[in-house]
């Protein structure tokens, strides 16, 4: 049984901080005074002081100095505290003028810090401010804390190949290196900066102040809670915006799906690692491809024009494949074909030790290259073909993590998928979420869960198994599921 | 570049065995004369003439004797002779009296020897019997053709895991047994008289002699073809059939998928290797389980009687796990969650060293167990697990190569899916297409591909790509796709 205190100490604090950022909801709302807007504060006052009390009551009963962290501690900090902020997100939403239930509450906040971007709400365009930025700053948190955990924590639990992005001056060591802290800031650092360049961007071309600063945090951090019911269609059409914010949209969307510690090696002058990297090339190449074929065939089959065309291609993949999940057309009424292209392109995803998720870059260039080693070992039994991944060699322990992730990937999606179809969904609906819910896009197919839609009309138990899904999938399958192999809780 | 003749000659006394068993739908329509069975006569005589003059020219010109055959060489032979066998069983196909599109008989030849079962022959019930015992005929070789190539090829060649059931004796040696030709014979034997016993049970019980050996052919071969349009549901209905045909159809379709090379230690004694073998208890702990949840579904939702509900659910599961593919009632009317279980149960199949296709139990197990050692070793770093397969040790080439064949086996369903798409396809039909070819089932979900719709009317580029996935499925997709990795060709 591993010692819970430093992880719960940990918890107590994240969910402290949580509460005191509850207060900048209220700061939102100055100066107005209708009634959703009153009981929206008195609710993210109260929830402040909950967590604040019982965050701060945790830390201060589980405090000590915390010299390392094991690996089995690790697992329990990652999904725990996930939870925790999840469970102390939802309070200002329950308790607000929106008066969401239970389950839609823990949902949306949920959706927002796992940065998948479903919603249940339904009339954002009238909601209070305070409501849409605590929406925002939620993806924005998950954002953030999911980069810092694919660099500095899963790495080191060897999760689903995570374990290639150990730096190299802690090869060696299977413990989380103590420098997590420092890493942790510049990271945090770099992020804001991404984030108010683009609030600027969006700003100087037209955006109001506030839908701006809060969809740069949703870009940024890939998640795509939206100000607007129509999401971004509601900024591309002609008139609001004064020039191509979609593209802008585009631009950091991909930003924020690049590996984050490579901006850093580029900050220290390093720049060609970033243009270098195997994996930045290849989701290049996705971006390219995937956007030539939809733009193609929306040009060809469905008559836009080229230049539309392209540029409602390239935002939907983008916003798709990063898992954003940013709607500026109803893509469902694109015929099957580009429809199958989307509900591949969700699975994608973007590199690891970025905001996106999916099942990322690096591990289908894993899966190849051990498709390739393979075929290569079939034909010639005694030949030894060496699989290298960024110059380094892959080992085996690498292969049999990526494939069994791979595996686990397409298990849970099936069996959310018939979780979900006891519900009477259909199969578009049900395969589309689940997916979708796994790789935190947010949009699905169809009717209900498409672009178009909302998940409002779900029934609760479907609301819980997305939940659950969401959860499984930001924390990369294994960092949960591991909690219920009964010989992790031994000594 | 392999020695291609030993390889030429091989798959030219196929394609001549080929020839010699066309004459047998010639003497099934004696005595008649309509212009239909004229015309198949007069085909089926012509192709027997091609098949035995081109393959007896192509063994003739590359005649040697056989000391041992590469593992290159075991590649070209599977893959090439069972594309030459389908060309050549498609010929009194296009030229008989059905007329089939050249198009329609390659897919319906390719259907019959893979044992997928799809037809896009509309109109069964007034066929002559030979065209009808032909699609049987190709179904049994299939089915026989494919535990040969899984017993005694397969595991030499390292496909996908399958060097899991290399025979003790022969351990050490990456060439084919030399005494492949033994066992070959007795796998066959074993087979004709499991197929007699089959057609004995279905006339005793009322089916017609002639209907009764066609519907034996493609029970044991789990198949799926039938010489009813409504395929097996024709005898379920009350008055045809004294006694309960489902049942025993239930019964042989699980014979078909157990592992053969387990009966033949059974004759000699060993029985007990059946019982206790661990991919033959999953298999039948898989039939019960997904029989119980459908049975439960339909009898609490749908207000079947509980027998009668247990007999649909029982059959249905059955015929799509292993593959079959025999329809007695349509499930597509069962709602979301039932269609839910029968695609995944699509995806299943039976064990390896059977006629059954589909992923196949034991790599379920090992992939399992992969999933199993990798969770141990995330909590534990430095602990050992040894997982074993039948009391042997699982080492890391299997569970590399089994969870490869997992990676593979999903892209390339995607990949097929999506091409569907192109040729308008709903999601529905492109993915239970898609899926039940590359498994080898037959019918899929929805009213063009379910189990009351047909084949015929899909347009001829889906019907090439589904031809192109049922190879594949069949051959265990590696056996194909190491023909395209251009180091393959290199000396």
């Amino acid at each position: 049984m591993p010692d819970f205190r430093p992880v719960l100490m940990v918890i107590g604090l994240f969910v402290a901080a949580l509460g005191v950022a509850m207060l900048l909801p209220v700061l939102a709302d100055l100066g107005r005074n209708t009634q959703a807007v009153t009981a929206d504060r008195q609710a993210f006052l109260a929830s402040a002081a909950l967590c604040l009390a019982f965050g701060g009551g945790l830390a201060a009963s589980c405090w000590g100095r915390i010299e390392t962290i094991t690996t089995r501690q690790g697992f329990l900090l990652t999904t725990g505290s996930w939870l925790a902020l999840v469970c102390a997100a939802a309070l200002p939403l329950t308790l607000g003028g929106a008066r969401l239930s239970v389950t839609d509450a823990f949902f949306e906040a949920m959706s927002g810090l796992t940065t998948t971007g479903a919603t249940v709400v339904i009339g954002l365009d009238t909601m209070p401010r305070g409501f849409l930025l605590w929406r925002s700053m939620l993806q924005w948190f998950g954002g953030v804390g999911v980069i810092i955990m694919a660099i500095a924590i899963l790495p080191f639990l060897s999760v689903g190949g995570m374990q290639l992005f150990r730096l190299e001056s802690s090869d060696k060591s299977d413990k989380i290196v103590p420098s997590a802290d420092d890493l942790a800031l510049q990271i945090f650092a770099l992020y804001a900066v991404m984030t108010f360049a683009c609030f600027v961007c969006y700003w100087a071309l037209g955006m109001g102040g506030f839908d701006a600063l809060n969809h740069a945090m949703t870009t940024v951090a890939t998640g795509g809670y939206s100000t607007k019911d129509s999401s971004f269609a509601y900024f591309v059409e002609a008139g609001i915006t004064s020039g191509p914010v979609d593209l802008v949209a585009v631009g950091f969307m991909i930003a924020g799906s690049l590996p984050f510690g490579l901006y850093l090696l580029a900050l220290r002058g390093r720049g060609g690692a970033l243009i270098k990297d195997g994996q930045v090339r290849f989701f290049a190449l996705a971006v390219i491809v995937f956007t030539a074929i939809v733009a193609f065939r929306i040009v060809a089959a469905l008559g836009f024009e080229p230049w539309e065309g392209f540029r409602l291609a390239v935002f939907n993949v983008v916003s798709i494949m990063t898992g954003t999940g940013y709607a500026s057309a109803n893509y469902s009424a694109w015929g099957p074909f580009a429809l199958g292209i989307f509900f591949c392109v969700m699975f994608v995803g973007g590199c690891a030790g970025s905001t996106s998720c999916g099942l990322k870059i690096f591990r289908l260039q894993v899966a190849l290259s051990a498709l390739f080693v393979y075929t290569q070992k079939l034909s010639h039994p005694h030949r030894v073909t060496v699989a290298r991944y960024n110059g380094r060699p892959l080992d085996e322990a690498v292969f049999r993590s990526v494939l069994s992730f791979f595996f686990l990937y397409f298990a849970v999606f099936a069996t959310v998928s018939v979780g979900l179809s006891l519900f009477q969904l259909d199969a578009v609906t049900a395969l589309s979420a689940a997916g979708s819910a796994i790789a935190n896009v947010g949009p699905g197919l169809g009717d209900i869960v498409g672009p178009a839609g909302n998940y409002a009309t779900l029934p609760e138990g479907a609301k819980w198994l997305l939940c659950a899904a969401m959860l499984l999938g930001r924390l990369e399958l294994f960092t949960v599921l591991v909690l219920f192999v009964p010989s992790f809780w031994n000594r």
